[in-house]
């Protein structure tokens, strides 16, 4: 059994639930077919196993280090990523006018939660060169791309995302980072940038950061802000390197999980010329952080579900073969212990797991199609109710798998029990890299405040009414299906809760009293979508029992079915409470005052 | 503000919700009043504060380790213990018959939380030490406790309980030590024994380990269990030290947290004699052990909420001096940034953890008390009732605040955000300390069954009777009360649904399925009993206000006062769905089969 993908669940999900056929046909994607996609996957698994699963958890036992002049990584690192490299897979979701692959959203998404399943460490250096690139890609001029992008795609320069400041995480309003002209077209760069992932290392041969600052002409606030790239080598017009370019780096945080990554505070021009250059317009570096943002956090939505993954895979694993104990039932002590995976908690456990990780990558991996829809959407309309979809589920998608993978990690250390606690198994390691998913691009509150405070009423609730349609969709098949009318019924049930629920909220009128509890509409939201996921799942895996009883997949659609039985039942009914909280306005938290915490 | 204690709760606590004066003014506790109590915790939070908390992160940073000869382990700790030592604190809770400071075990379980919040590295030798000497003037005879007690009590012999083996760990049935009679009263000791924390170190000049093993002619099974004691260093009669003993340190369990204390595998008796002594009567080690258990477990759970504690007023000190963000309505990105406690989201997680730790603290203090009453109470049927309320909040009180004030250390980081997430501030190592409460001492699972399959049915559900009566009590209260009445209502809504819960589920025959879901009725169990907590201190706080509406405890009071109302809004309504499934006997778990997890 692989330790680090179910390929028959990838399988499942992306061609029996989410039609990637159908995509397939679409002439975009005329390199790509079932075969293909397998081929290829067959090489990342190898590669993912060989060089990143491999060493993972040696890497979080000898992070990165700074000695003050360079930073050394251990060797394995380098090795992985120029495999990886090698294998083009920088490029797989970039479009071919770009020397990328083209690759399907969906396969590639999958593609990578490979290599994060593995070994997070290392897969944040890719992603992050990923992100980088794909925002040059959408905003860049096409002198920059000519330029950054046939190296980033090759995996010969890495990219950086540098937006946060040690006094500006959450609040990129007040991004201090200060870029002046010149007068060359270039800019001066000046400024200190906080939990910069791949900041700083000695892997590849240039670093491109994409920089958030401030031209000394922008208003205040967001509206302010500028896109930058700013390379750790200056860049000659042929693309050979020149110079360094003034990028102290002033330490490395030392983090609970994600230990393989460098993870940087940067001084940017503070001992002579940080030269950069603007990507798009001036004052427009939000909006093209935001052209990225919803790819950026369904990924890290993926992330938290691979890491959940590696949890469930291992623990399952580990259950099966652990003897101890016996049945309730069994009171002789001298018959034989029964393998842990008997018991009924050691299943609740498995279970959840399972609900929560599948659930969370059945999202994932519909929102990434959402994406690839996107790029071949024939008009206009749907087009714009793709992107409706899309916008209301991205809060969704990055957080609802941060939350519940990570509980799903707790539960894989509970299989394991004393064991599961120490660092001789990788469970506890996944536990300390989930943690960090509630966190980074943008935390729970920031996603709860999108989805309530905007999401649900943009353009009038014209997102909602689109969730509502694929949502019916799905509750519709099901009520017609005799083993699934329950399901329909609780869904259509939850999901009146959920509309009811903004509904009330709407009208409140007061925004702070309205906002107060948005994480916990956002956790509630995400427990009807999942349960719409596994719906769907159900009913494919009862479709294609019914057609064939015998099916030589019978465990495989038995295990979905069992899992959506399960979070109907053990899931799903926790979320009226919460929607009636938050319609009730309650305001127990917001009136509390700081003097009454600890009454001094 | 102090980092490990709010001392103001915990007079709250003690004397105005568990009245402990009245107590006091029982002739056991003749030596102790107010002034006397709040001295001696003086002098442990001094202490606390001087010698565990200033070296915690280092500790944590710094583990133990064994080089195959020797432990090594920082020269603070043993500092650190010694001063507990010289300040009496190992004898806290003993008799003085036996030398003990006769404390009231409420009193003590505060002292040593002080402890624990500062620095659970260090704490848990101690903490260990008293357990087994504590199991010693339980079980042993007086020649043994003559021998054994007056250095444990001083601090210069440490304890360890040693029941777990590597193949044995929630099954204590399938424990195989053998303990050999060699003819002149003492016992040849063979076997492993897992997860012994303080198993080897340097500190103490001996180390008594009180040892589960089986004798040739046990019976298979737990009533095949015998208890012994077996000494690092074998004892002359003079209680001068003899030879070593034959324990062989095999490795140190390396954990993801509770980094700071040694953590065991030792071979007993491997390359020559070890020699122990019999502890009570043959095969009756389990039942010596479960002599013990109750404090032992409440023990855990008071140990789960101090790290939770640590968590909470860390986060607190950071939200009340971090600046971020601004209120929802203000649209000026210039106007000054607001300290990030104003926040509603920051709120809710301060307010959730204030109300797990603090609903913990109650919970633990209150069982405390229970103990105490026993030593005191006047006749066997008041014993009796305290004996069976005891007996049936020892799982909720060793497994809720295991769970909740672990999400407590989640949210901890969550305030601090990416800080939080770094090894640079404490929060996630609280987190990673806390993780383990869920698996020491009985696992979740293990307390679940105990709880539905044991506790709620013994005697014909006397236990229940007994608790649903203080319930009832506390309810009636809040009833006569305009401003409490709905809070009665809930708390009487939400034990109907637990006891209602517990018949269908006593009804079911079904051993396997009547406990399919018993972990899922704990955690259930677990915020009925918390929200009685609350309830009973609101009741208090209410009074008081009541009383002297300009009370200089305002804040305080109004806190408790805020913090109920939140965990009868937020957190209780979350029982009833749980109540609903585990009293539907639900099997989607029970019933999953191994192949279907992942279909091959």
């Amino acid at each position: 059994m692989s330790m680090i993908v179910n390929r028959r669940d990838l399988d499942f999900l992306m061609y029996e639930v989410m039609d990637l056929d159908r995509l397939l046909a679409h002439p975009r994607y005329q390199d790509y077919d079932r075969d293909v996609i397998s081929a290829v996957l067959d090489t990342a698994e190898n590669i993912a196993e060989d060089k990143f699963l491999s060493c993972a958890a040696a890497l979080d036992a000898h992070e990165p280090t700074f000695d003050g002049q360079k930073v050394r990584i251990m060797p394995e690192v380098k090795q992985a990523l120029d495999t990886y490299a090698e294998a083009g897979f920088f490029a797989a979701a970039f479009d071919q006018t770009l020397g990328g692959l083209q690759m399907p959203f969906m396969v590639s998404s999958a593609l990578g939660g490979l290599f994060t399943c593995a070994n997070v460490g290392i897969a944040s250096y890719f992603f992050l060169t990923q992100a980088a690139a794909n925002m040059l890609a959408a905003c860049g001029s096409p002198a920059q791309k000519a330029l950054y992008l046939p190296p980033m795609l090759a995996g010969r320069w890495y990219g950086t995302m540098c937006l946060s400041e040690p006094q500006a995480g959450s609040s990129l309003s007040d991004i201090r980072t200060k870029a002046t002209p010149v007068g060359d077209g270039r800019y001066r760069i000046e400024g200190s940038k906080m939990w910069i992932s791949g900041g700083e290392q000695e892997i590849s041969d240039n670093i491109i950061h994409m920089v958030l600052a401030r031209l000394p002409d922008g208003p205040p606030g967001v509206k302010g802000l500028s896109l930058f790239l700013v390379p750790k080598f200056r860049v000659n017009a042929d693309g050979s390197l020149g110079a360094k370019n003034n990028i102290a780096l002033a330490g490395l945080n030392h983090k609970m999980g994600h230990r393989g990554t460098t993870n940087c505070l940067l001084n940017f021009g503070e001992q002579g010329d940080c030269f950069a250059e603007l990507v798009g317009e001036p004052h427009q570096g939000l909006a093209a952080m935001f052209h990225m943002m919803n790819e950026a956090r369904v990924g890290v939505g993926h992330g938290a579900v691979m890491s959940g993954l590696a949890g469930y895979l291992y623990s399952l694993d580990y259950a099966r073969n652990r003897p101890q104990g016996r049945h309730p039932h069994e009171k002789d002590p001298t018959s034989p212990q029964v393998m842990i995976i008997e018991h009924a908690d050691v299943k609740r456990l498995l279970m959840a797991q399972k609900a929560y990780v599948e659930g969370g990558l059945a999202l994932v991996t519909y929102c990434a199609g959402l994406i690839d829809q996107q790029a071949v959407a024939e008009d206009q309309i749907e087009r714009q109710r793709l992107s409706l979809l899309l916008e209301i589920l991205t809060p969704v998608a990055k957080s609802w798998p941060a939350e519940y993978c990570l509980e799903a990690n707790k539960y894989a250390i509970q299989v394991l029990g004393g064991y599961g606690y120490t660092r001789d198994y990788p469970v506890e390691r996944f536990y300390r890299d989930n943690r960090l998913n509630h966190i980074h691009e943008g935390t729970h509150a920031i996603h709860g405040l999108d989805l309530l405070g905007r999401k649900v009423r943009m353009q009038d609730g014209a997102a909602l009414a689109v969730l509502e349609a694929e949502i019916k969709k799905t509750a519709v098949e099901a009520l017609e299906r005799l083993d699934m009318v329950g399901y329909g019924e609780d869904l259509c049930r939850a999901f009146a809760a959920l509309k009811d629920c903004a509904r009330a909220v709407g009208r409140a009128g007061d925004m702070n009293r309205m906002l107060a509890n948005a994480t916990v509409y956002l956790d509630a939201f995400g427990h009807v979508v999942v349960a719409w996921m596994w719906l769907r799942q159900a009913l494919v895996a009862g479709a294609a029992l019914a057609e064939q009883p015998d099916h030589p997949d019978e465990d495989f659609y038995r295990g979905k079915l069992a899992a959506c039985r399960y979070f109907y039942a053990h899931e799903l009914p926790s979320v009226h409470a919460k929607f009636t909280l938050v319609a009730s306005l309650d305001d127990s938290c917001l009136t509390m005052q700081d003097s009454w915490f600890t009454g001094r």
